[in-house]
């Protein structure tokens, strides 16, 4: 299979400071613990090169908080014959960068022309699959001549950062081996860095500190046509991970060297096949498709927090600090299958930061005067919301505007129930309902409990106020998929206090201690029945929100038409969308998604066919949930090109990478989940009834035949599918 | 008395370009059934000449509804020996500009020098008092040598519109007496100018058709030092007043001719004289703001629709265009006073207004899906409700913002409420509650208890998305004093039902057709009881609304200094006092004027105190508010600078009169009404107490007496008051 594949490499050739951003995105690497952009080796801050760390974060002053840039061990640029040989400044021959996305290896070949002779340096490293800590490094110098080679290599620790800078001091240890720790602002954190190379010929070695680089000057002279390979290990640990984190990175970075290049290397990429083994997708007729797809998921598994039982994925995975580094309701709604069907441990891990930052979705509902979890908008450690009140900034006046995304997208809360309840449904896995999962279901009810207003006179619930997933229609009441999610929110936590018996008698105490089960069970049982969910109208239309229906029935065109400015923000109050009604990404599409079961295929596919060209698809999460929709309603044809925008989207160019001055790059994790979810359950067509897996598939038309392999309840079952016949066969 | 006030005069010498708006205010003179802007005779439309027009409205296209602008029929210019001399083109040696207020007459005076000797046009003129088509003009020249004379004068059809032109249609008529017929743009409707002139001198008569303008062309030769008068009658029909308004404005002419000038004159003085006796506010010590105070009760009395019995005041009285001539708040919780007092059947024709536009109102109410009556935020013929979704224009991007004055501003319903019950209160004229006012009361309860939203858990009733007197916080949830005012909506609708036996046997069957009213009874009973109201905090400080505590505390002038544009709205979702607690106008301090009874002078003063550094004043109908709420917290000096500050607002420069390329300007009659309800109600102490009248003054230091007439419950009294006295005389 891996030959249809074409090697499993997505390779770029040629130099152009324009992809310097997008190719750092595109040749990413990373293990869950660090993620490294696939910038160059001798990028200093300004090319944006970063080893972005999971799940620590730092705030200067009133700057956005945001992970931590590790110190950049990876640092190496050359001197041949007292010249440096630097991109951008200095123009190849010949310049390739490649991943190779079945083991995570990123390399680089650029070839140079000097007066003397041509030079070839190719770089070639990886985050290691296993040893997280670990960063391994081969670069290598070819010379058709006698060269006079000058590596300047090391640790620069002028990190990029964009609200930074975030290490107020910075240690240098100069001993065997090199450190640098950076100890952060807010939290007196030490992200320390190990470094140690060794070279394959002759040379000579110096110390050089050159400002915030702390760097081996290695000089040597090459023979013509050998090439020179100098071995680099990085290691990173922070004072999260351990005690001394200098200590641990030193020790990492010794027994790295003494196992060798070689055998790291083979380690890692043993443990990448093995992981194909199971989460390859095949798909016969379709080699784009199959390409884009398992790309997709290497970029998914390069965030997965493997080493951890309590960590989530931020909306921009490993590729740097944009979004804060923070997590989103991405993770629950799109990437949360792609793990339950081949790793079901990193699910958990994913739910299980969710259960353990429950008291900071307490407080931030408190600091509202609200009761309940209010999960944040933008997760950081221990729950602590990130996002601020003024999330954009007006281009024209450049004031920052007042959000709502912090305090008006509820529905953030029950998607973290729609998580916890999907994790149980496909491992079966109770016991985690027991861990925390109760509570955190539980404490979300009384959250839109506590927010469910009524007109006096009438018996009908509502929620008022609010921002759906179409962000661009601020304030609004009624936003259906937000109280359809509140629904569920009510109905499964009506249901699991129904069936509070079947528990431990350890949570019945729990929960009965802290909670008024009767009272809970009546209440959340009648806000369920009570709720608003908005109904078909005569044209099967379900209105996205109270008076969605009135707002000018503008197209997207005309809409663009009236922007003023490139970059002005479509919604808010007065943006060019706000009144009318395109909105920015599928919203009662995802509803209709989520909740199939409640409609009929013809009312599915009318608000498709309503609400498609009213979408900007503005957002990365939008594609995904149009091509599942459209897998629901029997047109996988229709699907075809959503599911290829969203597999493709850090392969092609076209996402939105700044925004005025402010870097909004970066990988997009949750378009890549949707991509699976779209060919396992969309063209896949799995689905779960009365607990049995069952597929229904429907290929689309150049698809001859899709293979895979998923988890369900601890057992692994491989599928293969053709146009007309389908297999589950357990493994 | 008359000689205390400097014969009622306001004079300004010479002439200034950048004083034509402002002049254009201060002179107006008008009836309540046209108002005439104190323009000069020769202006053409660039200088905003205007004979507004009451409750008369069009629209073209997507502009603004507005009132219209008679045909001018006052326009005159003259030629001497071949030159003409127009201000502000010739520069004059001198001018002068009066109006005398007492008696409603405005005067110019203009000398200019010509090569041949000096002459001066001295015009006088008045709206008359009693025959409110009438306007009538002596245009006077004086030259101080034998001039060659050409006068031009007649209609000029060119009319000054902010969202015009509102006449698709100009006929002319040449006959014995000329006219100029408007037909508007939406209705058809017809408004006939008719205008004939008179001379004193032998002169030559052609008719001169120029353009939009049909003019009289007089020659004539002076004698040195002799005055020659032109005496000019227009007279101004609709075809809302009659089916053949031509006829009847031709008819009128010829009549005000067959009196004269003079005896036209003195009939008017002597109504207006009339009207003074009882009218007048005498106080000693202080001739300035007596001043003030009585040319702002001459402001009330020109746009006092006497004339009818069904018609309201404009925001902007009878000064021109602005605010599209619609009927606000300001009528009831501004103006009402002043005509309750003096002339309780000018209130009555006020709130008919009202009564007679419930259907509109609940129209209102309708197209946003809601029950009973939602009264117009700017209200026109049949309560249609002029305001625009986009009141604002965006000054950097020139783009219509989307406000929310029309359909959040809900406080409107209860100032209707509150009026007509004010009204019954002071003349005691229960039968115009069975003459709709009932019906009005109940609807715009029912109105408010249809609004009412409560948590699902709680017992409380609230009022949600807002947006209260102070405008710059929109959307806001709880406005105490919006709150308030729908608890007194209800318990005067609860009331009232109690007592329904004591109406007659029809107005009870009317009543128990249309509503059920036990059921209507105990609801607002309910609501009264369980709506919120903001209690003290530990400071003694009424939150604004929900929220409002946490807003930032930045200064007036702190905010002002965060400007980029001089123009652009503080307001709305982004302005600059949208996320601070500078607040617009009187607004909780409004609340507690309103129902001072429900407090204690101390929490009347913690407000005052908290509330008036951080007020804009950003609305004229700010100071008043503050003014009447000092008296009531035993401060009549604070009160003071406030009471003279609404008292001069037509009479001082500083007010807004453009707002980019919009005129805005106009008189204040909400401010001269709250100068009044400062001066007999504040100052004056006059308060009513198991139904009868009372007094307990708090005079300013520097007045030594107060004297003025009131009408209560159909009786006038004369009540006299010095530092230590009181009477009240029946008179």
């Amino acid at each position: 299979m891996i030959a249809d594949l074409k090697n499993w490499t997505i390779k770029e050739s040629g130099f152009s400071e324009d992809k310097v951003t997008s190719n750092g995105n595109k040749f990413l690497c990373g293990n869950g613990y660090l993620g490294i952009r696939g910038t160059l080796e001798e990028f200093d801050k300004e090319y944006l090169p970063s080893i972005n760390l999971a799940g620590i974060y730092d705030q200067v002053g009133n700057g956005w908080r945001e992970p931590l840039n590790a110190p950049n061990g990876l640092y190496t640029r050359i001197k041949i014959d007292g010249v440096y040989y630097d991109l951008p400044k200095n123009e190849p021959v010949n310049h390739e960068q490649e991943v190779n996305y079945r083991h995570g290896i990123v390399t680089r070949i650029t070839r140079w022309e000097t007066r003397r002779g041509n030079i070839t340096v190719t770089c070639e490293r990886f985050a290691h699959y296993d040893k997280v800590h670990l960063i391994c490094m081969r670069y290598s110098i070819l010379a058709d001549f006698h060269a006079d080679v000058e590596i300047l290599t090391g640790i620069d620790g002028d990190v990029w950062d964009i609200h930074g800078p975030h290490y107020d001091q910075l240690l240098f240890e100069e001993e065997d081996i090199f450190t640098a720790t950076g100890i952060t602002h807010e939290n007196k954190d030490r992200v320390a860095v190990a470094e140690e190379i060794s070279v394959n010929h002759p040379y000579e070695r110096k110390r050089k500190k050159e400002g915030r680089k702390l760097l081996h000057r290695i000089c040597l002279i090459t023979e013509a046509n050998k090439k020179i390979d100098l071995d680099k290990m990085v290691a990173i640990y922070t004072s999260k991970d351990c005690k001394e984190p200098e200590e641990a990175a030193k020790k990492e970075v010794r027994e790295a060297l003494q196992r060798g290049y070689e055998v790291c290397k083979s380690t890692h990429m043993n443990i990448w096949e093995e992981h194909w083994k199971t989460a390859e997708i095949y798909i016969e007729g379709d080699p784009e498709a199959m390409e884009a797809l398992n790309y997709s998921l290497y970029h998914l598994q390069c965030i997965a927090p493997r080493h951890s039982d309590s960590l989530s994925i931020a909306a921009r995975g490993l590729s740097g600090q944009t979004y804060k580094g923070a997590v989103f309701w991405d993770t629950e709604m799109f990437m949360l299958d792609y793990f339950l069907y081949t790793q079901p441990e990193v699910a958990k891990t994913l739910l299980r930061y969710r259960i353990d930052t429950l008291e900071g979705a307490k407080k931030k509902a408190e600091s509202y005067g609200y009761e309940g979890a209010f999960y944040a908008w933008e997760s950081q450690e221990g729950g602590y919301d990130a996002c601020s009140d003024y999330n954009v900034t007006d281009v024209f006046t450049k004031r920052p505007m007042r959000t709502h995304f912090k305090d008006k997208q509820i529905h953030i809360s029950a998607a973290i129930v729609y998580g916890i309840m999907r994790y149980v449904k496909i491992t079966g896995d109770q016991r985690f309902l027991e861990q925390g999962g109760i509570e955190t279901i539980l404490e979300c009810a009384k959250f839109y409990d506590f927010l469910l207003v009524k007109k006096v006179h009438s018996d009908q619930y509502e929620l008022h106020d609010v921002i759906g997933p179409d962000e661009y229609h601020e304030r609004v009441n009624n936003n259906g998929y937000t109280n359809r999610m509140a629904k569920f929110t009510f109905e499964t936590a009506a249901k699991l206090l129904d069936d509070l018996m079947k528990f431990s008698k350890e949570t019945i105490e729990k929960i009965e201690d802290n909670y008024d089960v009767e009272r809970c069970k009546m209440d959340y049982r009648e806000a369920a029945e009570r709720i608003f969910i908005p109904k078909p109208d005569e044209n099967g239309v379900l209105e996205q929100f109270d008076g969605y229906g009135k707002l000018e029935d503008a197209s997207v065109e005309e809409v663009k038409g009236r922007l003023l400015h490139e970059k002005e923000y479509w919604g808010g109050a007065y943006g060019v969308a706000s009144q009318t009604k395109v909105i920015k990404q599928a919203d009662v599409v995802t509803w209709l998604t989520m909740f199939s079961e409640d409609f009929s295929e013809e009312v599915m596919l009318k608000n498709w066919r309503y609400y498609e060209p009213r979408t900007e698809h503005g957002s990365s999460l939008s594609a995904c949930m149009y091509a599942l929709l459209a897998c629901r309603c029997g047109m996988p044809q229709k699907a075809y090109s959503f599911f290829m925008k969203s597999a493709s989207a850090d392969l092609l160019p076209g996402g939105k990478e700044w925004a005025g001055l402010v870097y909004i790059g970066g990988t997009h994790p949750a378009a890549a989940g949707g991509a699976y979810m779209t060919a396992i359950q969309g063209f896949g067509g799995v689905y779960v009834e009365d607990g049995e897996l069952k597929v229904k598939p429907q290929l689309p038309e150049q698809w001859k035949k899709l293979r895979f392999t998923i988890k369900y309840q601890n057992q692994l079952y491989e599928i293969i599918e053709t146009k007309d016949s389908a297999v589950i066969n357990p493994l």
